[in-house]
């Protein structure tokens, strides 16, 4: 195997070029193997083999600093920079991590796992070189999804009047993490379809120029032919007008020319932009054949290509449901920011065609879109993950709650999300939304929880809301217990001197806890919030008739519904003894989500102690 | 008077094109006098009389929405939709906004006051006309230095594809807030200093060729000769890149030129922006001169052009002190978000070229490059308002506190700011602070607290920190209070019963409190935290000797440092009184600060009132 011999980017270089084709095959083998166990991202890594084995054989990492926007296609460069052997633990506890994370190696140079990012951090790392007298270049990976993300053109702006040793690689697959829209989209389009003759050539003579001593004497000669027609084309391209140097459309499968566009890319004394054309799931029939579907899995058969995708989760009920309610209510309005399957509005989609928008990787344009249809009359939808939530913080705000538009936030993949680890989690929009006036905020322990909600914030609440629901199917509820539509409601005897707080799916786990602390001469209840902001009228009243108070929390304590709730206790000359359990102030790793539920002590077993230690 | 005739755009529409150079006039006699006394955007809404009045001609406000984003430049717009009356309160409590507010007028579609929004708002109420079968432009102008705000290509690129009369106007001033920044200032330079007559040509061939049954052939015909040329030409717009039909640019001085173009404009079937170039500050010598002195300004004397910049400010003592240590210090470098003069950067500016990133209205850039910058070892400082650093919270969580970036930032315009209102006030940064692990917050009471929290924060804490100041000076502190270099510190008897918690300015006013409260017979001690978070090791336990605390806080309640205390209180069994004053689940209106603080519980007054009330 020729993968085993390479420990460094130096042992690549040491390889024949006539190897390089065989490596590739190993690597897409190593992949596919890896991700139909551990799951991942498949798709994107499996496009992009050529192109991260030409970017080790051209630059020179970690002096070169390689930066990979979002992460997605960074198993290969991991391969190739002394990982093979920890890369079977990959997305798991304790395991190499699916995106850049700089405590890994010193070859990732910055972390990873949002999008549309890496400009800026990189624009950030050649200016230090610059300000520190180091040497070396900087390389960011960007795909044509995260073009629209607008920070990437805050980056462009910023970058492009500069002279650092900047290359951002574009590698366009024609697909963001759904399928790719808007019209850069339609623009790139045009540009790889265009002939490439002119382009070629011209990239070729600039590219000469640039190069000291040499350049600048051929590049007058044919400059003064055809001045007009150079300049119109020089200021033809997007990239150029951001003051980026453009080199291509290449053939992201073609080693040889990669390799001869980088080192181009190197001569030029400006920032550059290497448009390199992928495709997506490359080597593996499926994903090529459906990118989307492999795009992040969770595990697959590798000779059937089969992977499972349940019906029967929190995302999918919400897009079933919005169906069923858009059907009736032509002011139903659905958005993704390119999550279309991922937040379960596929059928939406597909049914309400006019009412649905891909916005593409653009969180703060979608909530302030979402914003501007609501001052309408509309009822927009946005379904977001928690963790990409967080971008449009400000515009949940400024354009959504001030004026008490009426727009629905559903919040998907919130509490712990597992194995994509800190960059992911869903643990900060319950303390973001609680300092929002003006929003309502729910959080469903089922799926009959999560109907009421939706209906809730779309026809009850006069101005924004959010529902915010994890990851995976529904829990399971005790049989006596009666799903209601109410702001809380009490499981157990309300009258038992214990009781314990909670909301979401933990729910569940807390009336498990119930069963064995009763077997331990424990008598409680549980309180689950249906909606946690504004707290429910008559809760606190209630809750301070209990002598011990315990509140569990999938969320980070600083900000939560916990420390809220125990402010409002308190002011209230609450004298019973409470205890919050939340996540604390830290990051949360990947691991499974149950091991980290565990680990905060918010699983049964963790509820259980708790509540006895504090019982003693 | 003409302007005293016009109570609506009707009114306008009516006027004898001859009239319209005086109405403008006269516009700009209320515009300097007003603003010189109220305070406000002057060298901004200058510039944009002859625009504002031209959109009221062409378009049909309110059955067309006009959007102002920013709002620094709506108050012509204000004049002309029957706001004249009112006029003399804008920037009062109780008055008229000086942003767009819908609850104000019908004229208003939209809230405004944050940067590069709009056309996310308008394509939202141009599609919802579209699903709704309404009828009405949408028109968004713009500052050029909206276009360095990403969001605004996210919603480019969502917008570009649709058929939507959506018209943005490109207000280029070549000036936003602080000089313009970037490569696309060099780009609109490079536009506008091109002749115009090609572009001008071709746009009317254009504008023909879209207009149904008379254009095509008439298009075809002017095709055929010259196809490739026009097509580089035609492919050679940044703007036409994104989807949007270009026209510019134009004179926006120049009534005539403006009325045709925006005509034209309301003819093409697809989304359009027109390139007006106009002169901040125009009319008014002293602003023409400098504009940036007359961006937002607290009144000036209209004869000599004077107005007052203190020296003594938060902001201005926070840029000596990085400038005396950047002298010291190599690595620290300074970003601003277009806010130069307003953080107090420009004295650094100045001195420190080299290390001095004037990044546009870019927060979200912002943030990750400095981070990129901590990420080589340098100590990047970005200073902002609190209201914009909302924009940054993913990037701040993400690309900052996760690996520990030891970035500074310095929230400026923290807690109330007054006459801007509720899209401006800084009470916010707290809790969204709070929520972000591994990051450290200070809130000086003074200048010398400043210095240390600054101290602090680069040198001490590993990581990133947050050092959070209010707009203006500091208050007076007691003589006989010495200020330290400590996480928290007590002003007072330490041994009294009652104690006030606070942090920020209100510190100084607490201390005032505590006299009139020994006049009442009523013994208290002043707790100031320094740092807020976390939370300083011994404060809880310290407090919980006292038998009633009182929390005072400028900042919001829900997820502030009182909540989060409050908690930890319950949790060690405090069973003394406890009281949290702050500021609640509202947004705060415009008003003085004074009374803001005051309607809020937070002046003097209210202090002791709440104590009294709390020890009966």
């Amino acid at each position: 195997m020729l993968l085993d011999q390479i420990h460094s980017p130096g042992d690549l270089k040491q390889l024949d070029a006539c190897m390089l084709a065989p490596l590739c095959d190993e690597i897409r083998e190593v992949l596919i193997d890896t991700i139909s166990k551990n799951g991942g991202h498949l798709a994107s890594n499996l496009g992009v083999v050529e192109l991260t084995v030409a970017l080790h054989r051209v630059f020179d990492s970690p002096r070169d600093a390689i930066l990979f926007d979002v992460g997605h296609q960074c198993y290969t460069h991991k391969l190739l920079t002394g990982r093979l052997d920890r890369f079977s633990t990959i997305r798991t506890e304790g395991g190499l991590s699916g995106f850049l994370r700089p405590e890994e190696s010193e070859h990732d140079p910055f972390i990873s796992g949002h999008s549309s990012m890496s400009v800026s951090a990189g624009f950030g790392i050649s200016q230090a070189n610059a300000l520190l007298g180091r040497d070396g270049y900087v390389v960011d990976v960007v795909g044509d999804g995260a073009l629209t993300g607008g920070m990437i053109f805050e980056a462009f702006n910023n970058a492009g009047r500069s002279r650092d040793k900047l290359i951002v690689i574009l590698n366009d697959n024609k697909m963001s993490i759904s399928r790719n829209v808007g019209s850069l989209a339609r623009y790139l389009a045009g540009i790889r379809s265009r002939t490439g003759y002119v382009r070629a050539k011209n990239s070729l003579k600039r590219g000469l120029s640039r190069i000291p001593l040499v350049g600048p004497p051929l590049r007058n000669t044919l400059y003064k032919s055809k001045t007009l027609l150079k300049n119109m084309i020089y200021n033809s391209n997007l990239f150029e007008s951001m003051g980026f140097y453009y080199l291509g459309p290449v053939d992201g499968h073609n080693l040889a020319a990669l390799t001869a566009t980088l080192e181009t890319a190197k001569q030029i004394q400006q920032p550059v932009l290497v448009h390199v054309c992928t495709v997506k799931g490359k080597g593996y029939s499926f994903a090529e054949k459906n990118p989307r579907l492999y795009h992040g899995i969770s595990g697959f058969d590798v000779e059937t290509g089969d992977c499972m995708f349940s019906e029967n989760s929190f995302s999918a009920k919400f897009g079933e449901y919005l169906c069923s309610l858009a059907v009736k209510d032509e002011k139903i309005c659905a958005i993704t920011a390119a999550m279309t399957e991922g937040t379960g509005l596929k059928p939406f989609r597909d049914r309400f065609k006019s009412r649905f928008y891909d916005v593409g990787i653009a969180e703060e344009h979608a909530v302030s879109f979402a914003a501007g249809l609501a001052s309408r009359g509309l009822r927009p939808v946005f379904a977001v993950y928690s963790s990409f939530l967080q971008r449009g913080y400000d515009q949940i705000i400024h354009d959504t709650a001030i004026c008490g538009q009426n727009v629905l936030f559903a919040v998907d993949r919130a509490g712990i999300v597992g194995e994509d680890g800190e960059t992911h989690q869903g643990v900060f929009d319950v303390s973001f939304l609680n300092s929002v006036p003006n929003l309502a905020v729910y959080a469903p322990a089922c799926y009959a929880d999560l109907r009421y909600a939706v209906n809730n914030a779309l026809y009850r609440d006069p101005g924004p809301a959010a529902v915010r629901y994890p990851r995976g199917a529904e829990p399971e509820l005790p049989d006596d217990f009666t799903v209601r539509d109410e702001a809380y409601s009490v499981y157990g005897d309300s009258a038992a001197p214990v009781a314990l707080l909670t909301y979401g799916r933990l729910f569940a786990t807390a009336c498990q806890a119930l069963g064995w602390l009763k077997l331990e001469g424990i008598d409680a209840c549980v309180y689950k919030l249906n909606r946690i902001k504004p707290l429910p009228e008559g809760l606190a009243e209630a809750a301070a008739a209990h002598e011990k108070l315990f509140f569990f929390e999938e969320s980070l304590r600083s900000g939560g519904v916990g420390e809220h709730f125990a402010a409002a206790l308190l002011e209230r000359g609450y004298r019973g003894a409470f205890h919050l359990t939340a996540v604390p102030d830290e990051f949360v790793a990947q691991s499974t989500v149950a091991r980290a539920l565990e680990k905060y002590g918010l699983d049964c077993d963790g509820m259980v102690q708790t509540v006895r230690e504090g019982c003693r």
